[in-house]
């Protein structure tokens, strides 16, 4: 069975660790593509790890998951908020798709309230910073299990 | 160090597994509260797992858990999207706070799209069933830890 | 067949006849019920007839119509507006659902407007004091009929 | 006494039982009609039952009834929602006004949600399909005889 | 020089002294024409005085007046916060028009208080009751002396 | 019986005539004055024409009127839109109150669709230009008559 | 095979051509009627050719159309915005439904934005003037042969 | 004459002092309790002082005070935006009704700033901490002898 | 210590107790500067009472207070609604500031509803008439007291 | 003659076939593709089709279109809701500008109801699938006809 | 050719450099009124540099520039947000217009974020502090040498 | 000291001076970059000059910036409307940001009136064309002496 997971992250989140500490962690998106890569071995998944600046290059890899991966974990960052195409190309997926926020939104600006990708997505892990990617993989991991 | 964690459930969770089950799931709230108690033993976490179909019940509790409990997890369930008393209870609550949610609402009505806990939690895991619950644990024992 | 029927009354209704009866009219709760059990005596139909002010113990009684009533009539008051949770309530609720409203709320103030029990309910009388509940009552009697 | 009532019907509603009967059901206007009749044989009330798919026409009869009528029971369909003539009209009548909606409005979409005519309506029976006819003769019948 | 102006009645102005006259006032329809025609008189118009319960007739007494008519004094009725196609009617008139409103607009529900027809019209006397008719005339005098 | 009138302008009326004629017509508020001089004199009242570019001043004013004018005619200009201590000033006022506005404000930009001053005012001429305020005397004599 | 289409025509669309054609072209009713019967003989479609100013007319058109015609083509011109009775209508219609406007709807005014009639349309042609009529019987000969 | 008041408190004020003393300061709900009792007795009158976090309970409460007591004091905490029950029961109670609020709502939350209270309150003291329940005796006492 | 305290009134106000007194009451300014000043005579305090119905003067007095006043009492009238230059006024004094109002501006017009004086204010006393004054007097004395 | 038309489309379309079927129909974007070319060829015109997931990109093919291209057919897929560059760069062609949807998006979430493409284009074709793409082409041809 | 500016200032800007200095930074009108001079004398313009809280002396201010100035520059200050009347005073000011805010009015509350006045002026320097003054005094010199 | 100011050019104003030159000017990308690097020079600036129609690109350029530059002038263009990842990568740098647009917003379409980057910016120049881009960099010569 199909156990190959994409885990896409969106704008700026390359500068994770020294972008605004206080909002986003100190964390680096290194650091938590390490614990992602830890947990995935744990639960038996393997990972495809990428970060864009392009809302482009994002939508060419979720058409590109279409054909090789199970499941989708994304935290689409600043798409979140406007970028319909991005919720199009993640609603011509098939698979198990999970949205993670590093940051509670309630507690933030009114234009990060409405997440797009929320329409789509089967579930959602916001707030809790890099843990949430962890907790993202072993929800995906549940969630296959459950398909399987 | 102070490892205790209640888990409350607002009104009609008692009915979980009987009730519209194609929106809810199969899982009852006994089951979850097993599933809960499973995985706090494994991350060295003790719950009080309790459920209320009244407001003032869930105000109560979360009083208690001021004096006796290091963190609360809860799921609002209707009472998530008017009860500001609710808010103002979890609001004087200075321990770790996280949120569940077991449909993703931003597929469901519009009175279910804003939730008034959000404003004081400190991570939301949404849209996951009861899995949600397990996560939130382990969410919990990580934040914890992160404390200690 | 099952011919019992829960008629649910929400907070204040206790008042009845004596609250602002420009508004609410002169008849009291008490007569209302003996209305309402005479034409359910008619139509064949038994009634438990019940008030309170309390969200959490109509919740309850709804829980507990699920086992032993084939309707449920309910003049949700004051919660109609906001009580998400009697809502979820009613949903879990598989059999006729009939609501009332003793006044017009159309002529009322902006909050008296949108109902939420209304999402749920078969079907609405509205604006005709204590005869609607008579009514009410006939169109259980009419749907139960047909279902039978 | 006068115990004269006119029961209009709106645009559309001489399409009823072939038209989307998932939604508005299998009962034809005549059947509906020779119901309205029968039950107001039985409360003492002569009936004057009209459809028209004009405003103007509706409006006409509205004026009528000013001179002969007791009380209107209306249906007004699709002109509920937009057509302030047809509400002004029906302000002009000084006898009981029943409303009457065959689906429960709530349930659809946005633009059936407010009802003009509630704004001048004594009381409204809706979600009730034909029995909400029925259940309006009954209501005139009450209604008329506390004026009498 | 053409001195011809129409004005026309909307829905349920036929009714006018009897129906809601604290809010409408005591004159009748008649008596306005009777007004107009006495002012149309002694400023050197002549009037075409209509009333009608159907915009489909409205809207082709619109039409006419294109051929015939100087100017059009319209007292649309409950038409004026929905007919569309009353407007457009009036956009495609090009002399003088001229909006009259029995009642102040601004002190009625909140559906009275945007006129589509005041986007096409010149000039608007409201609150005034039957005088306002009277003062219409003399402005659409005084609107052709200018143009002639 | 009292027979005077206030004619109270507002803000930047004094530029009538130079200011954007395109806009608000090419006849100075001079002009404007002499021809409600003339009017008034044809139907019995006197007038006290005024202007100012500060609310203050014209609240005063309308507070002397209320010991010597039978009525007002206004012409609030720009604080027709927001200034509520104007309004009440007005509301203070027990006389005749005829709105005057020279542009259709249905026609230009949104902030000029509300006037707080027709939330008391009697009448209102609109859209008319300098007729509107020869209109407007004409419709205080029809008032005081049917008062005195 | 059925290739009988109604083409119906809301209000003022007989003025086409004479009426503001820097808005609606210079075209004629007549001759984008001339213009759809020539199309319609190409693709083997024969047509009824209808306009009325009264919303009522429209309706039972509509309501004939269940008898005899494969699909309507509509420009419901002013009533588009307002007249549920008429979505109501075609929403009782089986056949294939398209929307015609001469005009780009978004340049114009707000209340222009949104068209109740293509809730329930299949498809719809806006902003190519007369050009619109003739790709919509194209587009009927299409959707007609793929159903065929 | 009756010189009995109810001071009632809603959910999580038991919790003042120690609760968010940044935002409600530092003053316990004794303390305020005792500062009632002390300028209640300075002015004649007795004060039975409660508090719940049940919303039921205050309903009961109020409808208690319809017998016994000639007014109420009323921080209705969280209740206050959205408790159309209580609002109702208040609406209930013919004394006289004094709304209290510890904080300035207008500085916090959008969600605070609706007071639905207020619609039946007689006045309200916002903003001053304890001193506010001081101030609202003192203005019961001078609202009650005016009445006396 | 200073116990200067100025007491600043908005437009219209001088006109109380002749004006609209079954809203404002019966009670004259200067009734109400006489129980003012002998509040403020027994709590210490030393009272500028002021009136205007210039917006200009009130901010040129609220810079003055800047200078020697301890607190400021502001009964802001029509201008709570629209004038952002008296709140930035108030916004760049430092003392104690405290809003009264004469009514309960919730059972009001829409417009009376945001007070853009209480985005700044220490706290409020509303809908208690000219008592309102007295226990703002007392409640500066209390806050004073607690600064000092 | 220029008889050369860019069809570009947006984000996503490369999975038209593949890609929710039930709403985008079974059509490939190759089979479009040709259609397009096919009654291009019929018609006279020359077709440079093109599809891109960046928007970026789009724009540059707009521009390019300013040097080469008569006209743009644009289905902007997810793009068409907010990418307001994209909007800008077609309101810097000059050239006849065709929109083409798919679906009808009235029927569709409502983040999909306004289109900002719609503001400059000329004319638009929607709800008709890949149909509409012919029709675009036979509409861009006799607009060019008519330019010619 | 006219080379003198006007430079108004509105309410509260005379205590600059006092005021929540942390808002409105430490610069003193005075300073600014210098830095200005110096600059105009560079650039070749000669200033009247005034400030008023008084919104009525704005106006007429701007009434004098149209005779006297060929260039205003405006910091409306809390005028900025609701004086219609002050924008209907630059309306009819023909001569170059240039806004200056000294905060960036998107980070401080939701009233501050609609400028009236930007609906007339040329162009605007926001969020700069008093350098904005200075840059607006080049921005009008290099507007005014375009124009000779 | 750090001198070197990032200017970054949005979509479509490549094309400036040949783009609807009546709503953004004459004058070319080139002439403006040579006009910046001029002013830049006389204050001792270094520019980095870019322009791109890709999002992901400008948020690269900006990341870019961190390393290097002591400022940023942007114009955003479109994506000033909708690119919270733009926001978010210009919140994420520390330099002096400085947000330039050629237009008034305010006389455009709705769509144009909140900029998102605006959150973020120091000072905003708009509506002054190509001098803005001279005047920013004045500004931010100014903003950088300060901080030196």
């Amino acid at each position: 069975m199909n156990r190959h997971v994409f885990v896409l992250n969106g704008p700026n989140l390359n500068l994770l660790g020294e972008r605004e500490p206080h909002i986003y962690g100190i964390e680096t998106l290194d650091t938590i593509r390490d614990r992602v890569q830890a947990r995935a071995a744990q639960v038996g998944l393997t990972i495809d790890f990428r970060q864009s600046n392009h809302e482009g290059v994002l939508i060419d890899a979720i058409h590109e998951a279409r054909k090789s991966a199970a499941g989708i974990i994304i935290n689409p960052a600043g798409l979140t908020f406007y970028a319909v195409s991005l919720l199009n190309a993640l609603e011509a997926y098939d698979g198990v798709k999970i949205e993670v926020h590093l940051t509670n939104r309630s507690k933030r600006a009114d234009y990060y309230h409405r997440s797009l990708v929320s329409f789509t997505a089967d579930g959602m892990v916001e707030g809790l910073g890099g843990d949430g990617y962890v907790l993202a993989v072993e929800a995906m991991a549940m969630k296959l299990a459950r398909k399987a």
